[in-house]
């Protein structure tokens, strides 16, 4: 696995020990809850970093290599397509499918947005700009995990200290390109934000968040039913968002398919596999919702060669 | 109002009289429970098409005129800053607002998006894709309205007929373009696709697809959990997705909130709004697929050089 | 024709009668040697200014009327292909064409390109940065015009003002850009900037660029055979350009050619057309500049949301 | 140095074989009139292609490894700008430079173009079409490096094979992006095609390319003035272009100059430099030829979705 995070400003101080800490919150095999590989990814930096560890605005280049990627836990179902997986897709559209493990539809591929938001949180830090995301647990998971089924799961983020003014009117309102990058994390059914689904049901008297003077000559809310964006940009209260991911799909029970010939056929999976990917998703949430706030702070200008400029 | 689609593919014949009905179906004042303007919008087509009504291949221009938007509607707000709307975003990130009806935060500008779906359903017709979406209620709508509340919505979206192999594996997942398209709506807080956020409390036991040989040497599935979307790519079943509405956050109240000098007012709402802006939504819901389902053909190949030299 | 100009930052003051004047310099009848057309171009501006001529910080549609299109002058060439125009290739790639004037590949589309320029003037003018083009004859254009003939042309180029530090150093350089828009023109055969082609002729110790101290704290250059950029990036030196334009394609003889079933026939060519399209070409070539750096000062963050707030 | 080539079609076989002679013929040392350097150049495919040597229509990840930089080459320029390069406007643009070599404006940066040209040029091959550049002499080389001295250089391109309807009619006109291409590449001062600047000081009556019925029920062409491309797309003739390139900067002379702190400073240049990048340039302009090239037939739906389903 490897990435190049284009766009990142100069003279960002990175800690690439910090780099290294974020990758191992996504390993697995970090608790009994997760998948059981023990997968030591450790990441190489190629370029884009000075000797004394700053950023040069130039592309950020790394590797992440992983010893422990068994390929014979997936080699089982070469040619048979996995139920709720992609294998059938790629295959009806590219005429070819690398159906062992390691593909773009593979959980492995999120290690490179874990890295790359790991360096946009460096540069927000300095912003006094905050992510988070944590896993909200809907159901049974070690129940789930010994009757060899999985679980779906529920992952919350807010985004705190972000200026006023962030995110485009149109096409790129901030929660739009939010909502996006989180449905584009493998497993994700639904996004939402503020009152989210809840609002569908609400009337307007009990949405209204009512503006009041605020400390330091900006203006306060008195509510934050909108959840901190209003037309898409940023109002300055914290942004809050859900994103719902469905269970694992590869359960440990007999899986009735077709392979690639049209055929009926059985798969048993085997393998290790997380029993909710909601739990180590909350960290992919984490990584895509930096790449996100960073990639709209670029656009709004913030490290750009003009700020550079006039703030020298 | 106006708008320039553009990658519409060439020779598709264009029913004008359809387009206009379109947009009909978006304009207020036709039932009891949507606004009371009178809004005749009319559609000009400016540049795109043969004179017999084929697309040229070249971008769709058009503009829709519109008699009734009286700005005094709008105009007693100038200064102060709605609560729940663009107002105080835009005055601050561009240091400049027209208070008045009819920018880019207001609904008026999904006119053009209707107009571009309207543009779009034509050509996907002959490609047997068909795109709809209607409004659920959750709430009281005409209760709202005479206390003068408003309330939320729910709408549902169902695309069928589309060919496998729509949708791109990473960045440009066919959910993800989808429900951005969905965040970009005026007032949506929530997106979700086949089990959405019910997917997060499923077993995966309950949430399998299974598959089986189907007709035509095509591979069936034995139920949609996941909503017509493999990977990000379409896998030949129905897609259906839901988007919540927020309330009309222009309510018939005194509502609480600042003005541009940060001093502390009150703003008595009038003039002519929706009590549910979710029920005019569904067309707007309906354009943005269309919009999106016609861009990621597009992407996929269809409609171009390569297709009319290979159909020719 | 029309346009939508999306990038132009809020608070710039424009002047509508000036967006007018450079309609007028591009419209063709105003010299002898230009094409004899009398056009009355005029321009509508549709959206993203305030009442007080200042930008909004949308986008700024516009649309520019003509009344002397007179669509006969074309009319004659239908189904037949003008040899050195687009109507063999937009038939062949779109299967229909317009064979009328006012499509893409017409020289009129290029007025819309002239107002955005326009626009793209005023905010240059209040960084302090000019854009200019002219027109450099290599030929007798009157001689030519009364032979029935036509004649090509150059169009050189001067940046003045720019700031150090803009264009990005890998696949957005100041001149590839710049290139690729003069590329964009029609009938430009070639783009050279600096020393240009006859920097492949020139030894290294001829065309150095030494550095001193310069004025201000800055750095100095003794010479500017680079033309204003290194390595894709602004060094505040005057950038120069040129941009070479074939003669004007039709001319007043017999062209052999086919029509669109391949039969062979002749086009004896009636109408107004410019002997020297270079000429009015040089008000575009500035358009073109104006657009180029305009967007290359956006992207290097100049009137972006974090300059606002900066400069607040 | 490393590159990710994203788009390229699945089911494309690739001989890795080939793509290391390509990235050989890029190395230095080759010839007597280029940089003594031997570099050996590995090429390491980390992803994209399956275990036969198939593509699998997902990115292709490389990496190239050269045991032979020597950074003591460039460290006696530390803090000093060279004249006529990059170090300045980096330097001013980022608040930090590594002046050492192996940035984005050196030429080893070309590797990567050059790798992923040569992934190309086996896919266009498979659809007939050819890309071949060389080197046109216009200076004394070895004189030029006996002397201490460098010279420009030119090259000239050549697309055959290449079908009708390739390049995009507005701002992807076929020679635009191509330009652009060209221009993007390190001492590149000017591009031209078809007639080129020399067109300028042509006659429309000389520049005329007659039609006439062709084979195969196709249109022919008596002449090729136009570059085998009419209004941004291709005609089915070749294509032809030329790229001006400067002489190499960095000369065996005393370069006066200024470092970081705007004193006067003298470098004196070592190490091993090619006395006429254009001979080793050659090779780039062909890779961001073939690069362009499959592009734009991408863009034109060759390799798409619906070609793969429709060949079925």
């Amino acid at each position: 696995m490897g990435g190049i995070l284009d766009g990142m400003p100069s003279l960002v101080k990175i800690d690439r020990e910090e780099i290294q800490r974020e990758l191992d919150r996504r390993a697995p095999g970090r608790r009994a809850d997760t998948s059981q590989r023990k997968e030591p990814d450790r990441i190489e930096i190629l370029s884009g970093l000075s000797e004394e560890g700053l950023t040069l605005g130039s592309p950020i280049g790394f590797i992440v290599r992983n010893q422990d990627a068994r390929s014979q836990d997936y080699g089982g179902y070469t040619n048979r397509f996995r139920p709720n997986h992609a294998d059938f897709t790629y295959s009806a559209k590219y005429g070819i499918h690398a159906f062992a493990g390691g593909g773009r539809a593979s959980a492995r591929a999120t290690v490179s947005w874990v890295a790359g938001g790991a360096f946009c949180r460096q540069w927000l830090r300095e912003l006094g700009v905050k992510v988070e995301a944590h896993y909200i647990a809907t159901n049974n998971v070690e129940e789930a995990r010994n009757n060899g089924d999985s679980t779906g799961g529920l992952v919350e983020g807010l985004i705190t200290g972000l200026p006023v003014g962030i995110g485009e009117p149109l096409f790129d309102k901030l929660h739009a390109r939010l909502g996006m990058a989180m449905m584009s994390i493998n497993g994700v059914k639904g996004f939402e934000y503020g009152d989210g689904f809840g609002a569908a049901e609400m009337l307007g008297s009990e949405a209204a968040d009512f503006m009041v003077p605020g400390i330091n000559g900006g203006v306060g809310f008195k509510s934050n039913h909108s959840g901190g964006i209003l037309g898409g940009i940023s109002n300055g209260m914290p942004i809050n968002f859900r994103v719902a991911f469905k269970p694992t799909p590869t359960i440990m029970r007999p899986l009735e398919t077709v392979d690639v010939n049209n055929e009926p056929t059985i798969i048993n999976p085997a393998g290790r596999h997380d029993p909710c990917i909601a739990i180590r998703g909350a960290v992919v949430v984490e990584a895509m919702a930096l790449l996100t706030i960073a990639d709209m702070m670029r656009i709004a200008g913030y490290g750009s060669t003009y700020a550079r400029m006039k703030d020298k």
